[in-house]
């Protein structure tokens, strides 16, 4: 099912459609290139904004959840490239021990979970789910919504080996994002693959890390197209010490904000976009769309109510915010039915896998769709003519648009690369 | 779209795929152990045989045509094998030389090569078309039947390299089959990758020689299962030096093939099958289809009709029968409507990307299907629910059949890699 997708989509992002699909052959190239040098990480999910007259990523994850929402048509694509992954990390693995959230009671949550093992079992593992929540002392079973059923076990740490029970695995895969911290019992396993690295959690990742890599990514790429980097790549400024319960730090939010802003008029004016430019305040090591906010003028900044406030305090795991990234916003002017709509990709390895619409009927074109209420379309990214058409006319093509999205999406992955390469903090460095 | 099969199938198939399901990461993982010592052929199709109370591939091609036969859907996968493949012989590379088959006036081979030039162009490459045809000076325009176009061009040889004009590719794709004999300007070419290796064309290889390296696959295969390698394995025998023509050596082949059939009848006993065993008899170095014939009793042999003797004497391009294989008559039980069919999976590097049933209303369950009048169903690997389901019942679930098919296409594969290793003129020996 191609879902009925509405975009009013104006000029620039026709041309780019159409530069990406006529340089296909040396944009897949030079990501195999970049692929020489840099290893992507396991997997990863990204979030995209289709603003007619740009297009660019918002949100990298890398503990995707979500998997469930990929069309099973894909679920193949999902096999094959875990077989590429595990033949390059653990060829001769025989046990993956996947480390899921916490929270077991969230049955969208558990079915991803459902869908991670069956895409490592097909790919040719044992996989058994260990957690990191110390009151399961025993294995637990935990009842899904299709009447199957998950156990999740208690870990069992030795000096230097981490494992289930009668379960030693060559590969820890972490679906948990890490947001409440480094947990002790991740710590010190050299002998073993711990995937993603611990610094890729949320206890130790930042946003603005991430964004300052895509910048590098995209000016290169940009530079193999002959384009704008603006085109993909959002601005972005950050703020170090913010209390929002406090007021303070406020300054620093609204000059930013204020100069943010004004850099997009600038390329607004530039471009002859008649739209009224916003930026996204959000916490610099958040997730779960939580600690988000929309800011059209930075005075607006000087009255936020008690419960912004709230909202802006505290994200998942019950972390405080201090840090901030402040990023320009990005509109979306895709909608399915009535609904506005935002584009997710989903990748393993350097595959792109599947992806699906965050559709949201109760929010506007430039607000955080990743929310209570939202729901979630397929992308039909496997439709009987889902290769790209070099000669189809732009925007006319759906398969297009999702090679597009595709290519977007594996930037900011490498971005992600690069970012976990330079925030590494066991990287050799050659001064 | 899943064909609407009608699958007779008794005890032992059923039970293989429940065994097979069951291990699946077993499976999987032995593959990839395989693959650490092995190189997997660039592509394959292997053509298999289903009788309900055994399993076996009966030819395996390294030349694949066809890939026009695959689903849209499918083609992803393509995609990403392709890429997996390329990264591994030639990283750096942009430029893809694709030698197709000389025939160019069959619109359904040329859709093959349309599909694999759209396959490696999504995978990051240049792909331009060069003929073995020496009466082609010029680049050449063909028509598809869908209105677009194929260049082919004539071949540019340097003292070490292979190239079209302003052309020079890294590696070298043969989708031809050297059935007329090893053209001397692919000879000497150690600066390029070409692919598959010269000794795996028709003018060197031996149907004989891949079905021992077949029995040994099957063997270790069997092993890992615990299972009578019988239940995936065609016997089979050879006879050198037969004339049909001239009635020559025909005692070889008829004391070969009473022998195959008190060894089929003595394993039909043990296993309680009430048929009627025959053999296959066909050109030990033939393809296409050619040179074939089902034989049911040795003594059929002595009175072979004028059109059989031709039939069996010339094979594609011309050449003569000399060395032939007599295999094992494998019954296909299902069908599609009423039509007799036989599943074809097709796989790039070690990868299974999609299959499709050869059907032929007008032959029997004991006949080659690869003749005039052959139509083509994809395989619906990429159905709702593609991924194997190890608890669904034995014989209930197509999306299981596949799984088993791909399994047992992969053990061709294996088994040619095998075989080329073990009939490669270049290989170092270490006596």
């Amino acid at each position: 099912m191609v879902p009925h997708l509405i975009t009013a989509l104006t000029g620039p992002i026709n041309e780019l459609e159409q530069r990406i699909l006529e340089s296909m052959p040396a944009i897949e190239r030079w990501f195999r290139l970049e692929w020489m040098e840099h290893t992507p990480p396991f997997y990863s999910s990204v979030d995209l904004r289709n603003a007619g007259f740009k297009l660019a990523p918002v949100d990298t994850n890398l503990f995707p959840g979500g998997f469930n929402n990929l069309t099973e048509e894909m679920l193949p694509l999902a096999v094959q490239a875990s077989m590429a992954a595990i033949e390059k990390i653990c060829p001769e693995a025989k046990n993956l021990l996947l480390i899921p959230e916490r929270h077991t009671r969230n049955s969208f949550y558990l079915t991803n979970v459902q869908r991670l093992v069956q895409i490592f079992q097909a790919a040719g593992l044992n996989v058994r789910l260990g957690t990191l929540d110390e009151t399961i002392k025993e294995p637990t079973t935990l009842e899904l919504p299709d009447g199957s059923t998950l156990t999740v076990e208690p870990l069992v740490r030795t000096k230097r080996r981490l494992g289930l029970k009668d379960f030693d695995p060559c590969t820890i895969l972490l679906n948990n994002d890490l947001s409440a911290g480094l947990p002790e019992v991740l710590e010190g396993l050299h002998e073993q693959y711990l995937l993603p690295p611990l610094h890729a959690g949320w206890a130790v990742r930042r946003k603005s890390n991430h964004f300052q890599a895509y910048e590098e990514v995209a000016k290169k790429f940009a530079k193999l197209l002959g384009m704008d980097p603006w085109l993909i790549n959002p601005m972005f400024a950050k703020c170090g010490q913010v209390n929002f319960q406090e007021g303070a730090g406020l300054e620093c939010l609204q000059s930013n904000v204020d100069a943010l802003l004004a850099k997009i008029r600038r390329k607004y004016k530039e471009y002859g976009i008649q739209e009224k430019p916003f930026v996204i305040v959000k916490a610099d090591a958040g997730t779960y769309g939580m600690g988000i906010m929309t800011v059209r003028d930075a005075k607006d900044l000087t009255a936020l109510n008690r419960k912004t406030r709230n909202k802006m305090s505290v994200i998942k795991d019950g972390q405080e915010v201090s840090e901030v990234i402040i990023q320009e916003g990005v509109p979306t002017y895709e909608r399915i039915n009535d609904a506005v709509a935002e584009p997710v990709v989903y990748m393993i390895d350097r595959y792109v896998v599947g992806g699906f619409y965050r559709v949201h009927a109760e929010r506007g074109i430039d607000e955080n769709l990743n929310s209570p209420g939202a729901s979630f379309v397929p992308l039909a990214f496997a439709e009987s003519a889902q290769l790209p058409k070099p000669h189809a006319k732009p925007g006319a093509s759906p398969p297009n648009r999702f090679y597009m999205y595709g290519v977007i999406g594996r930037l900011a992955m490498l971005a992600a690369s690069y970012e976990l390469e330079a925030t590494d903090p066991n990287a050799e460095t050659y001064d």
